[in-house]
């Protein structure tokens, strides 16, 4: 993987004390989460709560999933600062987001600062590349590999990951507690470092909604990937738009709900290969 | 319980044709995701994204939840369009929320409209019953009744759910989408039905984040409980409030970070129930 979690990194998750259904002392890594406040130039525009880390990547896919930020936008500087917790962004282009800031849509997960019709007049406008193919067979050494790679999801659970796969292999793997921060940071990922989205998958914990299937359209990504369940209403999305939608993803087995076309369905029938999904330990004094 | 989820009724899921992992076609049941837009009398707050059921208790709980109606407000009247999708809300007391809407905060899961500052002011301000007691011994029957109550989540997956319970069973089970709407769903048939507080526990999915402390603690319920993990930054909120954490609830076995004092370690340590988390059924057709 080109960037993979890194769950030892210092601040990430620290040990925590309490008791046991006994009454008997136990102690395990409980993951950090901390208020990190975004600006685009001299705006504040949101504190989002996050594990921390890839603050920069986090803000600029913030601000172009919230269609703030528009793909041919140049950035000229991004400021962190760790211990105020604040990030900025400056744009060539100025900015000017007061009047985005009044309606706000309250999904399932959570997007706010964009009119729903705004929304939903952009999204209508993506064509997604209809000539991505994914293979079935993949699915089984990307989820392996997803699961055996270190992770704050398997050291200290209470955490979702998002993984930006090619056809065959993960690329970029994020993690946070709030998973569209997940998925912001691999948007931003994808602008700083120029990746293309036509010839990409992605890869979420947790469940395919109308949040997650906008996102990823708004990416450009044309396939996404859930172990998980679905919303009726990201079905309907995800057809709209033409975007490839495969849930309830364990093993070699699935669900395509929506762009079946993109699907090859070369998996190994007779295969007992079976990826468990982990379970996250449960701390390091049991 | 008084009220449980009621996975069968109209319009909260519908049959949705795809293909497996093998390019046959498949039916499953798919939960439903609709928008619900909430008016505070004449102002239009939020739009938010729900399976569609208990529109009155979602209104009333999200706005005590973001501080826009307090325990004392008196409710004139509730009105609810189904096909616009409109809940109104009206009050004895005017309100007037535009100068709240500027700063928003997005947590982990997601809560807008508060200031971080008064947020945390009124959080501070709130003490819990120190005299409620969980019995260790109660969580199997409570988890068991909660894993076999038929539900979206055992029907179509892709959901969260919340359980008001009194000490030894469970009351209100609310499910939806976006967990923090089954959490609003709950405070709001609290408000409407009398009910206190102090003598309840909360039972959730998903992630023990500040988001979720935070509501409990408004809430005034002195016992929250999850099969699932902690953030750091909930644990120590909830330490500084006082409220009871216990998370990695599994049968038996749990972990409990603070508020520690309630607990009454009356488990059987050599009875084998386990209380096997359940799986959602994938589906009618397989």
């Amino acid at each position: 993987m080109i960037i993979a979690p890194d769950p030892d990194a210092p601040g990430l998750s620290q040990p925590v004390t309490g008791v046991d259904e006994t009454g008997a002392p136990v102690t395990l890594p409980v993951v950090t989460e901390k208020p990190l406040t975004l600006f685009l130039n001299r705006q504040e525009i949101v504190t989002s709560m996050t594990i921390g880390d890839w603050p920069a990547e986090l803000a600029v896919g913030y601000f172009l999933n919230q269609n703030m930020l528009h793909d041919d936008d140049v950035i000229t500087g991004i400021d962190h600062d760790d211990d105020l917790g604040v990030v900025i962004v400056r744009t060539e282009r100025e900015t000017d987001f007061e009047a985005k800031m009044k309606r706000k849509i309250r999904t399932s997960g959570c997007a706010e600062g964009t009119a729903y019709g705004d929304m939903m007049e952009r999204f209508d406008s993506i064509r997604l590349n209809p000539d991505m193919r994914l293979h079935a067979s993949h699915l089984i050494p990307i989820s392996k590999s997803i699961n055996t790679t270190p992770s704050l999801y398997l050291s200290a659970g209470a955490i979702h990951g998002c993984v930006l796969c090619s056809a065959d292999r993960p690329l970029v793997y994020m993690e946070d507690i709030g998973r569209h921060n997940a998925v912001d940071k691999i948007a931003g990922w994808m602008f700083l470092n120029d990746v293309a989205p036509d010839d990409k998958m992605f890869y979420t914990t947790g469940r395919l909604t109308t949040e997650m299937v906008i996102k990823t359209v708004q990416m450009r990504i044309p396939v996404l990937v859930s172990r998980s369940g679905f919303t009726n209403e990201a079905v309907a999305l995800a057809r709209q738009a033409g975007l490839t939608l495969i849930g309830r993803a364990k093993g070699k087995r699935f669900i395509a709900l929506s762009g079946e076309d993109r699907i090859v369905f070369d998996g190994d029938a007779t295969a007992d290969e079976f990826i468990d999904t982990p379970s996250p330990q449960r701390g390091a004094a049991r």
